[in-house]
């Protein structure tokens, strides 16, 4: 009966797969985990960010019984705002996540505040066949959720984003007790997030960091200047915490800071004593080892306020030697350059830095190999789809199950598209969704064909030289000598004598070709010979060439 | 006296300080060490890599005594064949150093190869008031050098680039004795490689890989393909030794590790039991537990064999299941996402793929801070430069020699192109050379200015596009709607549209302007910023715009 199977899809199309947007079928009924955006590869030039295809969802948009979101981090809600208005169905999240969602929501005065549902960990919510029960994991974000989806064929488990930490800052530990029951009673199927299954060992709890950033503070003659990822709120609460404790007062800069940093305190997931933030004209009179400085810019972002001050374009707060910067935060795959670069800078003007390099004042959000074999350890699932992350992630995350006891053919490496077909006693890939990658530029989406980032790869190497042939076709003459004229090839004083020596290099080879000066096609063609010939022989470079003639 | 000083001037300009080219002076009398290439930024769009800037010493040029190379990797030999035609001056280095360099100015058809001399450790050279003498140091290529250089205000030792490996593979142990008798006698300043200063602890013994490898290859039931660096003969030597005990022959597959094998196999740096090699031809009918493949490509380079063997792309080796890859190697920065598409290529066809994150395949060849401590200490050195680093790790390493008593004013963290004056009993920055950057773009050379790498940027992000408009200036009237043509803007079919109404904006707005199309510069700038908005409302994009007006 093709009701008593399941159907798994991961969508996404670039990198992580499974982790930016899912659905789970069974019958009619379509649930949808998370809806993620995704960061462009080198390749995509002027790509801000992708979304997933939803073109599937949308043929079968009657059957969507809703959404659930498992966190607020971008990877998991950022195509929120371009998919929700298309599939128009319920959202289901914890608190802090529907917070976050709300403020969005409303910077971009986007109606669709009604769909929001805010479920509390430990309840159940009923999506047609599926009965989805919410409860606590520890990530770097308050209110991650993990997944227990009750199905005709029994039950599903996934981990979200997670990590187990049995003395996080402010949320719950993991709650492995409800894991070990599910385990005890049959569990069909676990997703697991396989983010670190490169890293062996145990990731460190967050309060680790806490003894870190207090001696930190404590050892500084001087400001101690804190960047963070905005959305870490524990990491927030132990800077605030370390400040007090130190006698300090806490002086936030940053967009984000602020405004995540608002959310947080009205809602209170961050606690901070009354008094102990300070303004930007305090920071004048207060003494250098009173001040305590949380700043956007852990991943070296060009406006941040860290990039900011160590580029020395900040208003507010200028290094001044003696100042310590501490970057709580590891790079994102990608940013290492931009993050060095503002390390460097701070050294330049002064300031001592602490990074990850140096100290433990960050710890991954993220289970390491024996956080993923206590949870494999403690469902017992039948069936395995390792999710949230690259394809040689979720190989070595299927063989760790393996290594575990599981059956070979009971672990499904899947790529976004695949459909994974599940029954009661085995599973199989029936097919793929095709997915095209929707690319956002300035808040806009497209899709972008190969031939336009092949252009712009060839435009950011060689640049561009642009040609305009006048031409008498009567007469099969060239009017006047060509206009040339480049962007991005050469440099200015080499550029005008190559320029005029190619102008002559048209001129001459036309006139050894009168034939073609009757059609101005031939003309375009001849010329941009003429020239690929000529300026690949001088500069031993390839510009794109774009001939125009025109009839006089 | 101004001759009792000397004079410390690292070239380069980009990153790392002092790494690729450092100039000595005593009097008139100059030396230099290094002449290294460097890589682009992301920033310089279209750049291979630079070169220094070598103005300051080819206005000195009759000074120079002679050049110094450590070691043959290509930052420090790989600006050698554009610099030493123009500086003309003889050339210094170890035997294998010296069996690359002349084996690149042989593919090159150079003419210098008569100023290349080989020196053996523990020989000493004259340069003008310079006596240098050569001490082996363990690295990752062999014939790595560190210079004990006698000048007339004391003993300067450079370290080159340097771990302390007691246990080496091919090369001896650094000369730990020669250092601290040195440190006994005196010693004015170290000069000492920064690279790994950010890591805690000692980096491991080259030996360590041996066994790893060993077991890897002697568990596998297949073909072991193992990648690494060309030039790490020491790593190659392990590979040999561990596909003999293990009664495995071996394949080279790619250009460099083909031609570097040859030149050491030649000069005994490689030693290989006779017939361990076997050809192509082999691969087909040998057990594929018989079979060890060395190719290159651990930086995962878009034409490496390993690359082409993970795209499917390679003549003589395919990926069947039950194939182990072994990347024998960490990626330079930047590399990244290079190799993980290829590790992920590879996982995907059925091979499975330990990489650094998964076992000890490879250690590093600088020290880490206690080697660094080491030196400092054993050297004693009245004054430091840290060298061989960004400025954060100079930085943390002249901190280190504080943290170990040197006086903070004796300690200097250079900038490219900084002129340091030292004397017998202090040292300042007294002035500094300017220093262009000078780009290598297929084996030429440019200094390109900034405009360049802006317009390049532009056109990656959002493309051109050329409008040409005929104007006919005596009537005051456009002749016909203007040809309007794009690339790397947008795609092809929503482009068509766009560029259609585009015109018309044109046509629309000159006739709004009828002033201005008797100044075919005026027309220009007109359509320049009617285009400009009108794109940008409709695509929010800002496109490079070329407008060129013709008089009919």
């Amino acid at each position: 009966m093709a009701q008593e199977k399941l159907n798994i899809i991961p969508f996404g199309g670039l990198g992580e797969i499974g982790k930016n947007m899912m659905a789970l079928a069974y019958g009619s009924d379509i649930m949808i985990i998370d809806a993620g955006l995704m960061f462009p590869n080198e390749e995509m030039f002027g790509v801000d960010f992708l979304i997933p295809d939803i073109s599937y969802l949308l043929a079968k948009k009657e059957n969507i019984k809703g959404m659930i979101i498992t966190h607020g981090h971008e990877d998991h809600i950022g195509a929120l705002p371009y998919i929700l208005p298309q599939l128009d169905c319920p959202v289901y999240t914890a608190e802090f996540t529907g917070k976050l969602l709300s403020s969005g929501f409303k910077q971009r005065r986007m109606k669709d505040k009604s769909k929001l549902n805010i479920v509390s960990h430990g309840d159940k919510i009923r999506l047609g066949s599926f009965t989805v029960e919410f409860f606590p994991v520890c990530h770097s974000i308050p209110d991650t959720t993990g997944l227990i989806i009750d199905t005709p064929l029994g039950i599903i488990v996934h981990s979200g984003d997670f990590k187990i930490d049995y003395t996080p800052i402010i949320d719950k530990p993991t709650d492995l007790s409800r894991l070990a029951q599910l385990g005890g009673k049959g569990v069909l199927l676990l997703l697991s997030d396989s983010t670190y299954v490169e890293l062996s060992g145990y990731t460190p709890s967050e309060k680790v960091v806490s003894d870190v950033l207090g001696n930190i503070i404590a050892g500084a003659s001087g400001r101690v200047i804190i960047t963070t990822f905005a959305s870490l709120i524990s990491r927030v609460q132990q800077v605030i915490d370390a400040a007090a404790k130190h006698n300090r007062r806490v002086f936030i800069t940053g967009r984000s800071m602020k405004e995540i940093g608002r959310v947080a305190l009205e809602s209170g997931y961050l606690v901070a004593p009354q008094g102990i933030f300070c303004q930007s004209d305090e920071l004048r009179y207060l003494a250098h080892n009173q001040i305590v400085i949380l700043a956007t810019g852990s991943q070296g972002e060009p406006t941040s306020a860290l990039v900011r001050i160590a580029n020395g374009d900040h208003d507010q707060v200028q290094i001044v030697p003696g100042d310590t910067v501490v970057i709580s935060a590891t790079p994102i795959p990608g940013n290492e350059a931009l993050i060095n670069k503002t390390i460097d800078s701070l050294f330049r003007q002064g300031a001592y830095v602490v990074y990850d390099k140096l100290a433990q004042i960050h710890v991954h959000g993220h289970g390491s190999r024996e956080e993923l074999k206590l949870l494999l350890t403690l469902v017992k699932p039948k069936f395995f789809i390792p999710i949230h992350g690259e394809y040689r992630h979720l190989s070595l995350h299927a063989k760790l199950a393996e290594d575990l006891g599981m059956a070979k053919d009971n672990a499904f490496v899947l790529q976004d598209g695949d459909i994974l077909e599940l029954g009661r006693e085995k599973g199989e890939i029936v097919g793929k969704t095709p997915l095209k990658d929707i690319y956002v530029v300035g808040s806009r989406t497209y899709a972008l064909d190969s031939a336009v980032f092949r252009d712009r790869k060839q435009l950011s190497q060689d640049g561009v030289v642009v040609v305009v042939t006048v031409i008498d076709v009567k007469e099969g003459k060239l009017v006047r000598k060509p206009d040339i004229l480049s962007r991005g090839f050469v440099d200015t004083k080499d550029g005008q004598r190559l320029i005029k020596q190619s102008q002559e290099v048209v001129v001459a080879g036309l006139k050894n070709a009168p034939k073609c000066l009757s059609d101005p096609d031939a003309v375009d063609a001849k010329v941009k010979t003429l020239l690929a010939n000529f300026f690949y022989k001088r500069t031993h470079r390839h510009p794109i060439i774009i001939p125009i003639t025109v009839e006089a």
